[in-house]
């Protein structure tokens, strides 16, 4: 279904860069486990270091806010941005952190709300206060 | 700038049913400000009256999160959507219910991350995992 | 403000296939007035002259739309793609067709409660029923 | 698929607050037939309890637009946000509700004109007219 | 799974104006492979003779770039606006006008960085520098 | 208007992380000229590091698409995310690269042509042809 291929577990071997990258992706999540993204994004090596890189410094080092608050904004882009497998994948991760059904709900919510006042903001042309202008 | 009336004060005060809304934002606020977006929405009092209702149990009721992680969830949303006066807005929300700066370097840092990793998955259209299929 | 030229009416006048085109922008709309939209795309005459074509036969010849009820659909597109310009110049040529306060209303209900369940089944990633396929 | 178990028929009879909201829909649509949409929004009865009250109010009780402009409005908002599922469940509501081919042409017609015009204001950044303004 | 009927050949062949279409369709592009896309617009002949007739001028014709180059900025559009089919197929074509695995790791790669730095202007709401302005 | 500062040169000067980054900046483009998007950056200097990090590899760098082609893609990306200011930015830079008046033409239609087919496509929910599937 991809427009690339996804690379199986031995093509992944046969590629020591590629190979370095996985191991790394298993050893930090504790999980043999790789999901398809990094199956696919295997084929641009480039490309894989470079997010892999950027999601652990952004989603998995220490922070000012904690990983299920990551977790949850993650979703919240994704879900505007219609990503169907983005939003499987973090709400999956989101729950192995802890979310719970009513921490869900609560998401929903203001998922909900924004996207209803985003909306009405766009089409009454709002302009912005004074008052929230940064000083 | 906007496509209908803001509406002033002493218009306001001139309906009460829209009136008796201002003065519940005020009272539920705890602040005489009223921004241009209950203004503008004021042309129409339905949406004005669900809008504002809606928002009251969404983001000022208590919830299983905290209202300023709602408040990031908010501005992720915003961000994705493209709704300028919905950041400012809920930017300065946010700092309002404690956002420190560092808070603020990390909700930038994950909705870059996710818009950066959305755009890959939507363009290598990647398969779910059945790993992340819901149960 | 633009990323190119608008196009003055001298300068239009000087250059005969634009001028032709604004001409009939003209006539069509028994107006004098040429919105900044036309005066960006004069510098490309390929694309404005298409533009204007396809907006002439969509917008404007008889259909099985009323000519209303399309400027309502256009706000709505405009509005979730988070067009100001287009928000502005099609709230105006809605309420030059007639558009009321309480359609207006009814307008900015429907796409609030669109916006809202759009992310809501993203969110939530809702399959499609075999009672909608088309069959 | 979903990111949430979806509510059988069994499920829903067991909980009273869910089982309440399902038989209410069924009553208003006049149908035994509840999509799956509501099925999800079940894990969070409030959630399920706000959509079902907005989706009544703005879309089924009587207003200053037709149900099956309201319908067309709501596919031009869910088309432009990319909901495949609100694409069919609203294109299947509009086709229940009178839509002819002859009207679907049209409505693709418009869609497609907008989103066009849409991103040419955006690439170009066309300064809104003074016309335009409200005063 | 589309919310209309995708035109077989037979049905194509019966409609004198479409048939004509898929005619050139074929011509134009030297393949008996007419994809899904034109098979669905064939319900509205006028909406089918348009967009194939814009989509000659703008991706087949001659012009200032070459395919390849409008391709890449065709992925690139569809990957924004998450339009799955319209990656797959236009993937395809890139790769048919000669894409090779070099060039499609850079497109990811701008699309990824773009989505990215587009997200961090948004919510910062950085003003356009006075340098940016055309003159 | 900006959601936080924008940098001044002194300001910059005084913390030496930001001042080398601002620098390095300078120095790779050649310029002294340094815009607002770093500047409001720079109140986060891991997210201004890992961006210009991002931006020197995928931009600067040698690649597989010449630098022109890579502006233009950046530009059909963030007309499509309707950022005002990326768009601003990058046509300039795109200007700067040589884009003619005819290429800028050509980007735009085809970023036209495809938010048309794009919402289309959308809007019939055309399922991908097996053809297009990758092997």
């Amino acid at each position: 279904m991809a427009t690339v291929k996804l690379w199986s577990d031995a093509e992944v071997e046969a590629d020591p860069r590629v190979a370095a990258i996985f191991a790394d992706i298993r050893t930090v999540r504790g999980s043999d486990f790789v999901n398809n993204f990094w199956r696919g994004l295997a084929n641009q090596p480039d490309v894989l270091e470079r997010t892999w890189d950027g999601l652990k410094a952004v989603m998995i080092a220490p922070g000012a806010l904690d990983p299920l608050t990551r977790e949850l904004i993650y979703i919240a882009v994704s879900t505007a941005n219609g990503c169907g497998y983005c939003i499987h994948s973090h709400t999956a991760a989101a729950k192995a952190k802890g979310m719970t059904d009513a921490q869900h709900g609560d998401l929903l919510s203001v998922i909900a709300m924004a996207s209803q006042t985003n909306a009405l903001v766009n089409a009454l042309q709002i302009p912005v206060d004074p008052e929230f202008q940064a000083g």
